[in-house]
């Protein structure tokens, strides 16, 4: 047969589902998503969808600009930060540069480098797992950086991406940042300032909208404008009509998921103490999940001993630098309090 | 700036959204879903969004290889069938040899040939607007057919594609059935016979869900795995909780889409006589719209009138073959009646 693609895929974390397991391998938020969202869908007229969804997704671009304090047309919509990012890479990445990103980042940016034919360099982390900004000082067709990087959970602060800007004028910078709610200041202030910035958000993480897919990019009209032609080349109604609906609802709502995520933050820190008391060597996390080790432990028999309790995180086998750890999402203080008394009787 | 791409995006029909006004310019259903999708969109846990949607959509795989007698390996499920042609193009086209469509097709076949920098050749019709199979006969790195053909509403029977998949033994051929519902058998029992045959469907025409974005694949699983790839590699949980739920209990209806689709078949014989008996001259349609012109009436001013009367077709003018002609999609038969009084007043 001519013609066909041969392709290394992502292989995305399990999604085991049954009652009373304590699901912590995806870094979804253990809350259930926002009061305004649940009566939202409870309004929903299921007679609309008859009728294509939203080409130019203006409702959520709307309630989007009023959250930053920017005008509608910085804002790119689709499904997923996935989508999204995807959309990007076909955008902006067309050198015979190589994009560069660090070795130990989202998986996904190798895959989509790959299927897009992009070159690509993955720069080492120090050994702390940070990212070495100084060694983004070359010849390059753009940048893409995690902050806060996953999976380490570190998060680095607005000067040092300042100084990667200044230095970075003739390419595309995407700042990702999913997880950015549990970090603290998102690098939208650095907008006006840098043109050439584009930054990645999603509802899956601090807006608890995982399962309805639903991210968004913000960047320069100019620069938006051309990811946003790629969409409408691709499929300009990823974002179904539900989904726009809900996600509208969530981003209004504001307050509600300020709260939930101070809750997790809470846990976080409380978890990470937790751990550190039983001899675990965690990376100082800025997200909803925690890196950890154990000097003393297999953590790959670990693994497969909290399975058996119910409880599912993540282990990355095939990472070299990252096969001694295990990423633990952060859930409810009361699941995270289960998950520290299976621990303890392994550890102590 | 670097590595910036340049495109020229697909344009979607205008999606003008007010009370009253007859909407038949992007062929959508004019009845509601099922009452079964009704009744599992109001039983929707809204907390369950917390988590991520399906990444191999069982749910409704399964439901699929129930209505067509197939494994569950046989199909690939994307957001709207646009979704999953874009996949299916990144998956079997990568020929140096040109993709063959006909030169008046569906829009975005040409759209996605260029963003994936696919080589094509746009085969002309026939006087009738009918796809001539001969031509085909040529080397090439893939065909796809749209059948019921759009916007010109023609439908080719089995043994005609047959005779196209016996010449194209080694190169996919797809088939586009975004209207078949309209129009009577599936290419689908050709499947055993053809392998290298891959359908495409969607739930957004004949079900009454556009808003849904839910659309799949039918194929031999090795070259459905290889369209599977590329999904994971772009954005592997596209179909998000609400779609896939929605549209499986919608799969599980098939009784009140027969009689939807009934409904619709009739209205169009209907109003096509009624055009007729005005001095139209319409394309004989086995779909959900009618591609008509009218030889002592200026279409491009009909058109206008039509929208200051609050009623939406659709016009190509810049397409040469059709730009004396109007694509109306089928309302319902109290929608065609009013269409029809206006008409009346123009042309008698």
């Amino acid at each position: 047969m001519k013609g066909l693609r041969k392709i290394t895929p992502y292989i995305p974390g399990e999604q085991p589902n049954y009652v009373n397991m304590i699901k912590l391998n995806t870094n979804e938020n253990p809350y259930p998503p926002s009061p305004k969202v649940v009566e939202t869908l409870k309004n929903f007229d299921a007679a609309s969808l008859k009728r294509y969804s939203s080409v130019d997704n203006q409702e959520l671009k709307k309630a989007l600009g009023k959250k930053f304090g920017l005008s509608t047309e910085h804002f790119l919509i689709g499904n997923g930060s996935d989508e999204v990012l995807a959309f990007c890479f076909q955008a902006f990445f067309n050198s015979s540069d190589p994009l560069l990103f660090p070795e130990i980042t989202y998986g996904f940016y190798k895959v989509w480098a790959e299927l897009f034919h992009i070159p690509f360099k993955e720069l080492p982390l120090t050994d702390d797992f940070d990212i070495c900004f100084s060694d983004y000082k070359q010849k390059n067709g753009g940048i893409i950086i995690a902050n806060p990087n996953a999976p380490t959970g570190l998060f680095r602060s607005h000067d040092e991406l300042e100084q990667l800007l200044k230095e970075q004028t003739d390419v595309i910078v995407i700042i990702d940042e999913a997880y950015i709610d549990f970090a603290g200041k998102s690098a939208v202030t650095l907008l006006k300032k840098y043109p050439n910035l584009i930054i990645i958000r999603t509802l899956s993480k601090a807006n608890s909208l995982a399962g309805l897919r639903v991210g968004y990019a913000i960047g320069n009209p100019e620069y938006i404008r051309i990811a946003e032609s790629i969409k409408s080349s691709f499929n300009p109604y990823s974002v179904d009509m539900l989904a726009e609906t809900l996600a509208t609802a969530a981003i209004e709502d504001d307050a509600y998921y300020q709260e939930t995520t101070e809750k997790i933050c809470q846990t976080r820190e409380w978890f990470s103490e937790q751990l550190s008391t039983l001899g675990f060597c965690s990376l100082p996390s800025k997200t909803n999940f925690i890196l950890t080790t154990h000097p003393k432990i297999k953590i790959n028999e670990l693994y497969h001993y909290l399975e058996t309790q119910d409880i599912f995180v993540r282990y990355f086998p095939n990472v070299q630098r990252l096969n001694t750890y295990l990423r633990i999402s952060i859930g409810t203080q009361a699941e995270m309090e289960k998950v520290l008394t299976v621990l303890k009787k392994q550890v102590l």
